[in-house]
């Protein structure tokens, strides 16, 4: 079975997201999946996602860990209650708090791996870790704090 | 006199940053100036830059805290240094660490005011400490960690 992209879960109101909105044209589109216990997520920077020649821009690195990270607390919470990711009421977190460490420069020109696990599942916070690895080195360990959408947010979907 | 801005100083190699860099069209191409002891960027986001309707995509925000950061942490170093920007050899930052805190969510469609301060400058390292602003309302605080760009890296201004 091939496995549904949690982005791909979104209802259309929340499908906008420059990060990872499907409906977004101009945004980054990333596609996250289960893979064991941790999730992952492919994405391939653009020639113009450049900080200096050769090396990926930090900024793009960080959204990554961003929308990966709330992707992921998003699944990991339908998991842990034992829901499927299209059933109601729908669960959405947005970041509270985003730290990203660069380790190394990010070669450009080759797929980035973006792996997280979750650190922490709570009620309302879930706190996700993150790699961002390229040719199979880490470049950059990031951590996200997401908290569940408040309502007002959510009247929205 | 009209102030320059910091990224206005980068030599060309420097300057296809997507976040910052003047020649790199797809780009944010954002403009940092002093204002006092504190540093200031306005940036108006594109429609496309959102996360949910009506509010601002938070990798964009990040993104904007790192490239005022690493502007800021530079021309801070110059001034230390009594120097002027466009003198050599040049200083550029590149981030080792960034931090962002998200407190409210940040409408789109308004001018965002990033707004700086230098907490700590030593001869390798400077810390910068941001505020994001939308209509006069701080909706995220940001941390850069700046280090000085490694001689490997610049190697190719």
């Amino acid at each position: 079975m091939v496995q549904k992209a949690f982005q791909d879960y979104y209802s259309e109101a929340f499908s906008h997201c420059y990060g990872c909105g499907r409906l977004n044209d101009h945004g980054l589109q990333i596609k996250s999946y289960w893979d064991g216990e941790e999730s992952v997520a492919v994405y391939q920077p653009e020639p113009y996602h450049i900080a200096i020649p050769g090396f990926v821009y930090g900024g793009l690195i960080a959204s990554l860990i961003d929308c990966h990270g709330t992707g992921t607390a998003a699944a990991a919470t339908y998991k842990q209650q034992g829901r499927a990711m299209d059933t109601e009421p729908a669960l959405r977190f947005v970041t509270a708090s985003l730290k990203v460490d660069f380790l190394a420069p990010t070669p450009l020109g080759v797929p980035l791996e973006i792996r997280a696990g979750v650190a922490e599942i709570g009620p309302k916070k879930v706190v996700v870790d993150t790699q961002v690895s390229a040719d199979g080195k880490v470049c950059a360990k990031g951590r996200v704090i997401a908290v569940k959408m408040p309502d007002t947010m959510m009247t929205q979907k």
